[in-house]
């Protein structure tokens, strides 16, 4: 039984998710497919501008105070806001699209706590190249298989890929009978379908 | 301890609301305050001309079969779409506003049920008569206060007073300490933090 697993690098609930879904993926005996995509290609194509956080201010305020309190209910360190949101995610999922499926789930959760617990700029390069060479990786030589033309193609496609099964946000969990799950409050219930 | 609970009666996520709250409630010793409100006019304050199920129909889509799965983990009736969505609960709004407080949570979740197990149409005011009825109420007077100039604007008030309170969808509990939580997913941690 497997589960797909689309997250962005921007996305403050996929930022959760993150930190979640292996101990709760083992448990129920799923296997997770790990798949950053692009939400800015998504929310354009609805007709937003930016993140539904920042069109609509008052959802936006409730979502920092909500993260919040679900960062401290799951023991995670205290929230930082990056002082630019959304970040850019493109080099961090660049990254992680070319790296191999083992590297990427801890590849991803370096980059989120880098972001959300350390308030860094995931679109620095120096930082995903410090990630990388912390996970022992050549971080040249995945900067150039990152920034490949076929890997930019794979990017693209896993983002169409995505809005064609009916992501419109992330963190968001597709079943392998096309069954969609949107958002870390709804994890548990798609690993459940998925098992 | 007491939560305030505020709902609009064309909601989805409401109807499930309404279902769990009190037993849940009761579990966590807090009081609940049922507080009908009206989602048109915040909507239209962030720049909304309808439902986000409606301005974005791929989350709309989403939605109703979401709303479908959460019915059936809740074993309710089997989830029936209204016609016209959302459906216009300004009158049920306002009899629920002008009801005595220890019948206004059974008058909301026969509403509700009307809706969402029945696909009837809650703008009708013979349906909202029939219901009072149920309930041993005098239609005929119910209607009358409901229509009254100073419960018209009881419900606009109420309608400013969730803005105020930040409240931008529903179902949204709001503590004492004027601690905001969205939708039917918060309702435990809502409970949780106003005990």
């Amino acid at each position: 039984m497997t589960l797909d697993f689309y997250y962005e690098f921007a996305s403050t609930y996929s930022y959760l998710s993150v930190g979640r879904i292996e101990a709760l993926a083992r448990e129920a005996s799923v296997d997770v497919c790990w798949k950053p995509f692009l939400l800015g290609p998504i929310f354009r194509a609805q007709g937003l501008e930016s993140s539904p956080f920042n069109v609509f201010p008052v959802k936006g305020r409730y979502m920092w105070r909500d993260m919040e309190r679900q960062a401290a209910a799951l023991a995670l360190p205290p929230l930082v806001r990056p002082d630019v949101f959304p970040q850019n995610g493109l080099f961090a999922a660049r990254v992680a699209i070319a790296l191999p499926d083992e590297v990427r789930p801890p590849f991803t959760r370096a980059v989120f706590h880098a972001q959300f617990a350390e308030g860094r700029d995931i679109s620095e390069e120096a930082l995903i190249a410090a990630i990388l060479r912390d996970l022992g990786r050549d971080a040249e030589a995945d900067r150039a298989a990152a920034l490949s033309d076929a890997n930019k193609a794979r990017l693209r496609e896993r983002t169409d890929e995505a809005a064609q099964r009916g992501v419109f946000g992330a963190p968001s969990f597709v079943t392998r009978d096309g069954e969609l799950f949107w958002g870390n409050d709804r994890l548990e219930a798609a690993l459940a379908w998925a098992a």
